[in-house]
């Protein structure tokens, strides 16, 4: 049975990649600083920080795996374009990497960001647009993978990136664009956003995780979008949430000004993941986004019976 | 007094590096793993592993020093072009910037090298010659040198990165060509290299530290290349060596195959060297030669008394 190694295993994508994980049959090996107690059956969990360097050598002899899914980096909303952390996670991630291949592992994969492109790029394709990262989170994950494909040129593995582009879902942090908006106008809030002109590739994250899994059991290398294929405005996907919230009285679109330096069009080609890795998203934007609602809304019950 | 931290300072360029920071004025904190005897009056030593995250924080702990001049990494001839260690070293040195700019240090300096261009560059200009490491050695340190510009850009440090063309001298490896020629002469054994064609920028080593140090205590920021700025035939090299050795008659020009892959040109383009960092080499390549073949002539003497 293919053992799979999975970091991030707790967080947004990592607890939706368990489940894939689980249903492709592979043995699971999941890797986070505390251990989730609603995981899928059969996961065997390994708690470990990864920015422990003995941390790291303990958990890769333990697994044994063959497959590495590196999702683990660090994601606080806001302060994880900038943060020096990223410097301590592109340091860790490589002794990670180092540690998995001289223990037998045989293919990396890992989640890199369309943050990695040049953002004057519009509609991203792995191999032609250039890459000119702008911020500290970009340029960590993107020396990461040039020195990763350094690596596996001279050695015994074989190395996919998976660029994730924009996603949304039940569980994001409350800071996010759709989960405030939703939790906003859930709550009966006023909720202003920007003029959301902005076009945008979202991908449920549930997508986003069963793409990465697909990815790290396929035979594919390189970089490969990891996204919908499906642009849309922001406000566009704005407008559902308030549609399925069912108070669009609510949405103050263009209360908010518009961010500097955000493109107006960043969207991902996904030739190479539709063709390649052979994978189709499931979730259409009208239903991710109603399936996001819910989840809010089950939470925002939860909330007032614990009042 | 400026406290300058030097690692690498038992090696190659490190030694020579100690004498000019000693003459500069400034106070020396020189990192190696074991101690050197013959270092210059004045040096403050600190033993230190950098490949041990507990040595790194105690070392820039103890220095203080507000410029990082960074030499050193893995360098074992002919293995440290693929070498993993690589990796270890290039994690070790993101934990070491990061470390050094948490503690107050202002300025980091780190020596890069040729092998971050693409070779098909000829004539190495940093700003427009293109960037296509072709080797783990040169992805690692490209890819080191584009965290720090990212961790610069938003920190409160300088970054000047030198780009070390191809450098000789004194104490220099005796498996590297113009050692390994010069010891073989000496010796009075028939030396055979490629026809040495190839048009190589060559450096003395005191004039690479000199260029470093020099570097490391000006304003100037961004990549700049550490190269005599002097283009020769690697054949003129190989026969000034033979005639000061007075050995002509042993040279075997032609005797080797030349590599495959090696680029015809590689030279520097030294105007900012020149004219930012205001820096002038010492050694014409006659004297240089003339330098080395007294330093190998000095110690095979020693080696002969010895027995």
């Amino acid at each position: 049975m293919t053992r799979v190694l999975l970091t991030g295993a707790s967080g947004f994508i990592g607890r939706f990649a368990l489940d894939h994980l689980v249903k492709r049959g592979v043995e699971v090996h999941a890797v986070s600083r505390t251990r989730i107690t609603d995981a899928p059956h059969g996961v065997i969990w390994h708690e470990a920080n990864l920015l422990d360097p003995t941390d790291v050598e303990r958990v890769v002899q333990d697994a044994r795996a063959e497959i590495l899914l590196h999702l683990a980096w660090y994601a606080e909303p806001g302060l994880f374009w900038t943060s020096p952390l990223n410097l301590d996670w592109l340091a860790a991630s490589i002794a990670l990497a180092r540690n998995f291949v001289s223990a037998g592992g045989r293919r990396v994969v890992v989640s890199g960001t369309c943050a990695e492109y040049d953002w004057q790029g519009g509609d991203c394709v792995e191999q032609t647009t250039p890459l000119a990262p702008a911020t500290l989170y970009g340029v960590t994950k993107d020396a990461y993978r040039r020195v990763l494909e350094g690596f596996a040129a001279g050695g015994p593995f074989s190395l996919a990136w998976g660029r994730v582009f924009f996603l949304y879902g039940p569980r994001e942090d409350a800071r996010r664009l759709i989960s405030s908006v939703t939790r906003g106008l859930l709550r009966g809030e006023r909720t202003a956003t920007t003029a959301g002109l902005q076009i945008r590739d979202l991908m449920h994250v549930d997508d986003v995780a069963d793409a990465l899994v697909s990815l790290g059991l396929s035979d594919v290398v390189g970089a490969v979008n990891i996204a919908s294929g499906q642009p849309c405005r922001l406000r566009d996907a704005v407008e559902q949430i308030a549609e399925a919230v069912g108070r669009r009285d609510l949405l103050d679109l263009g209360g908010l000004p518009t961010r500097a330096n955000e493109p107006q069009i960043l969207t991902a080609n996904v030739a190479r993941l539709q063709t390649e890795v052979g994978f189709r998203p499931r979730w259409a934007l009208s239903d991710g986004i109603r399936d996001t609602v819910e989840w809010w809304q089950s939470q925002l019950v939860g909330d007032a019976a614990a009042r």
